[in-house]
């Protein structure tokens, strides 16, 4: 169950980034939508290394093929399988891992809990386990686009180290983010961001920073009163992406230095739709969404894999020093853009189903 | 499926704030663990109302009973129920509220998705159905007990709107916490807390702040690698509590600002045991623990529910304006402490359980 | 999870025969559903000791509370805890089970599992326990009106013991089976089967029988295709059931002694409706409901607990006999058939709600 | 979550009888199994089509590829995806069955349902999606070998249509019933059974009958309480296989017959084992191992797809005749064995982890 997600539209990821591929099971998938592999693989792209010259250069088509669930071009209704084989395969780049742990990486936890680990680029610890998420992802967005037709979900970066944009999250544009390669969705600070990651490239070095994202359309009512908040939700979902330090949604941290006065979102009417005048909520109240744009932000920590030397352990548990070779994101925010993307539409989708079964003809 | 958490050691709370009750049940908990109410009024005395001057002066002793699962004195291995019954109802206080929504309380967002709420106060948003989770946390902790023996952990309140404590994750003691009525890590901060919160309920008005909270000895291996991750478990527990905006774990949103040769926590060895120089991961690396202290910090509002009259609409849906009246906390935090410890022990605890079944006899 | 049932109509039922009470929390009921304890005790009464001559004559009344998630008399969407004391315990009755395992009844392998249980009363194994699934079958009934508003389930003793009824599943009804004690489809053959009731009982025996459960008005399409067969759901559901010890659909076992021209039914037009001319189906083909009645039986032993001497052994291993004393069921068919009839009702409900859940609007 | 199945040790197939392929993701398997696909290919060979003059001649080499979850020969602990292509796809063969609905087959019930299928080959009412089935369970039987060392799951045929065989489930043996193509438990009904089926398939009928399964060495205490019981899980597992109509436990439908006093198993010691003097109770009491031999029987009808004309309605609601076309089994039974088994063992490997994780150390 480690590896599932969501309750009615329920994916199950598997694959390490060296072994046959990558995949996911989307089960719950409501049947007749259009559904091919070139909804898939636009995702896909923004997501897979070799996009840029700021990120990993690996050499990933990342093409997708959906063996199931689809017929005619029709979901069925029944399981999609989706697979992406592994091509790019080096796992002499790793050697020096399979006995050295890379300091703030997964490899050590692995071995502590398994007793053994896919030491060949990451295992499932890899970013590349976010292929299935982004997959699935492209299918819940086909569903979203029936319950809520006019819901839009941008995300962008907000801050790479200390470099931070001036974003508006009710007039944000995906084309404004996906028009630089840093997914920036400040324009004025892009050329900033280029040059701060190249330069920690060039020295081996690794930068973190912030990805923001909103979330435009959703109805009021998704979400759940007591564990499955909506704001829950997106917290596991981002939580759970590879290198996340922190979620925080609305006011946020800032919000606490307020007065109940002053943070307290006043409802209005404009016409017959309840509207608040401030969204410090973030568009959620009490674990369901208000109609008012979603909004939160995702700390990401700088790389952990480097190409200096730092102190470390062995396998063996003899102190030992490493300096990882291979091809490594100097910043992984470019490309967490559409993973924090997906997540999204994967806990709206499951919302929005829930919200579906709850409501009973002629009540 | 909504009011259920955990896995192997899973809770499903139940009540409102008015009505019959509030209460608990636990599946999965082992057999053969000593436990009797008393075990549990401890941590719910901590939880409840009109503990000291600067909570809700509501009067409710909060005694809980055991319905199940316990036979003279041990636990069965089957559901353990345990009810609180609600006393000190006044649903008069709330019937402003049976029309005008509280502004950035749940009260629309409820009529939004289900179409009626129960408006005596609060309902499932209520902080009052914090008590099944505190009575099942104590559970968990004896279960914890057993697992391992040496945990330890400890919430505290970190800072009250721009007031901040001084607190070393490693050594903060439960004692010093309990030993002022703020639940304050830093004893030199209490007094200001204290006038602080004293002033903001005198106008009406109310402030938030930030908890902290530390589990140390954890042992390596509690976790999982993907969407279970032991830090987006946490954070979905905590931003599933009452009026949280935020979490962040270890070096949070200010790691951020690093470089990965900054950030990284370099390995090295303590005897036989694999140590970190720093705890920027605060005790987690790739989703399981790596046996360093667990640490985070979760981000509550200031209360929303005011004495003091703002613009909000009514369930009519006319424009209008709110004061509420009754009996409410200026600050949750001192009382959100123990949430926050129980949410952290009913996480563990089901992490420890699950890692527990992973572990094959001879293997 | 081992005390949970259903997906999206979900029940959790706690309580031992002997100790504070008996109960169900069920998560997932659509809101603003009439419902009071009224609409719950007339199915629990059906259930209840001491309702005819020839069952147990414990004295439970059995009434019920509902704790929460009901406001005005409606369901508010959050869970529904529901409470039953228990009232009749004479432990003393028991005293002798302490330390001999009943032949045939749950004692030893309660032991074996949990290294202790409750003796008093048979614990969790006690047919107590399904209290809390004709409590929450008695909501399920309520949703299942909005969802199919000509559902009909009538559940009845097919046999009992070599005595056998016959009964035509399309035609019989509620209240032919309610007009007498031992809930016979067939009037003519009740005397029989009261006067072997009252015979072995009178011999500290017991006997067992068939009860057999129809549902007409399910419309096509309820169901799930793999492991979520309505049927499987259905036999698991009945067997899950205290002294189940077989289940069999349409045709059961003794289909196997057709062949498939004789077996299949055949499809035809009934105006616009698609019926089949026979129904060895069962009304489910592939996992899913095809519109025409469902009916199944379900095999129940003869009660375990005997007043007459039988060999066994002791928790101290030792080899013993023991006689029960205690009042019980010469025969628990008449009492089962509120059982059948609840569980389901608590799978068509909450299949009801996964095929909701399916369907998007405008496809 | 339709298409899952275990809470523990957790599967999730996928995949249509006509499209790109099978598979299974298994989700829970311990680390450090030895595993390849070898021990997979063994089950999957029992269960593909051509192996005997008997069954289809469908020629499908069903070749297994494992995609992920193993490195260098050992279970990693993380998601183990298994992979079967389609290779003998002949859609022509099946399209009078794009608009004719088959009788007593699932054609018009996942129109009903879905309101489209994919009509080349039975979509997932295949049998072929047992494929991910056995294949998992050739891993969980990895797991049970180290649970239970000494554990042996044998199925067999019981009987076919009206020729039934005399097996004693205490002795009979995997070589026996592997030994003949019908997979017979009795070697001396083989014969008359092989003729039955080849003179059905001679007139383009088909034949059903029962299949009965053994587990011995089975520990006391698998198994939960409640829902979970083991003959609960084990009934919806079976019922969950196409073409089953019943399940029966120990004494079964027959059981119903006798008294309590002639159905009860005493009990005795066995050195220091507790031990039962008869077994009908088929190994299973309350829901819970007592160390007996576990056994059960299934039955299946006869296959639905028949070579005759049969009366039937179109998908355009016109009434038609249907014969069809293609390779089918005239009789399930024999490949129904090891399905029946991998299901056995599904069952048992989900509670023996479950089990596991109920104990505490030192408790």
């Amino acid at each position: 169950m480690a590896s599932s997600f969501g309750h009615l539209f329920r994916i199950a990821t598997w694959g390490e980034s060296h072994g046959g591929g990558i995949g996911v099971v989307i089960d719950g998938c409501p049947p007749n939508l259009d559904l091919s592999e070139t909804d898939i693989q636009c995702d896909l792209d923004r997501r897979r290394p070799g996009q840029s010259k700021i990120v990993t250069p690996r050499k990933e088509a990342d093409r997708c093929e959906i063996l199931s669930g689809v017929f005619q071009g029709k979901t069925l209704g029944t399981p999609i399988a989706i697979l992406v084989r592994n091509e790019d395969q080096r796992p002499e780049a790793y050697t020096e891992m399979a006995t050295a742990y890379r300091p703030s990486h997964a490899d050590y936890t692995y071995d502590a809990k398994y007793g053994l680990r896919n030491w060949q680029g990451g295992g499932r610890a890899s970013a590349r386990e976010t292929i299935g998420r982004v997959a699935a992802a492209a299918v819940a967005k086909k569903v979203l686009g029936h319950l809520a037709p006019s819901l839009e979900i941008v995300a962008y970066v907000k801050s790479i180290k200390d470099i931070s944009g001036t974003v508006d999250p009710e007039t944000i544009r995906f084309a404004t983010v996906e028009a630089n390669i840093v997914r920036s969705g400040d324009p004025s600070v892009v050329d900033a961001m280029i040059d701060l990651i190249q330069s920690v490239r060039a020295e081996g070095n690794s930068v973190g920073g912030v990805v923001e994202c909103v979330a435009r359309g959703v109805p009021p009512g998704w979400g759940e009163p007591v564990f499955d908040k909506l704001e829950a939700d997106l917290a596991k979902a981002m939580m759970s992406l590879p290198a996340t330090k922190g979620f925080e949604i609305g006011s946020g941290f800032a919000g606490t230095s307020l007065t109940g006065l002053e943070h307290n979102d006043e409802f209005y009417m404009e016409g017959d739709r309840v509207r608040t005048r401030t969204n410090r909520s973030g568009g959620i109240q009490g674990g369901i969404s208000n109609g008012e744009t979603i909004f939160f932000r995702v700390a990401f920590k700088p790389t952990a894999t480097l190409l200096r030397s730092q102190a470390t352990v062995s396998s063996e548990k003899k102190e030992t020093e490493l300096a990882a070779r291979g091809r490594h994101d100097p910043c992984v925010l470019p490309r967490a853009v559409p993973m924090v993307e997906a997540m999204t539409a994967l806990v709206l989708c499951d919302h929005a189903l829930r919200q579906e079964a709850l409501r009973l003809p002629g009540l």
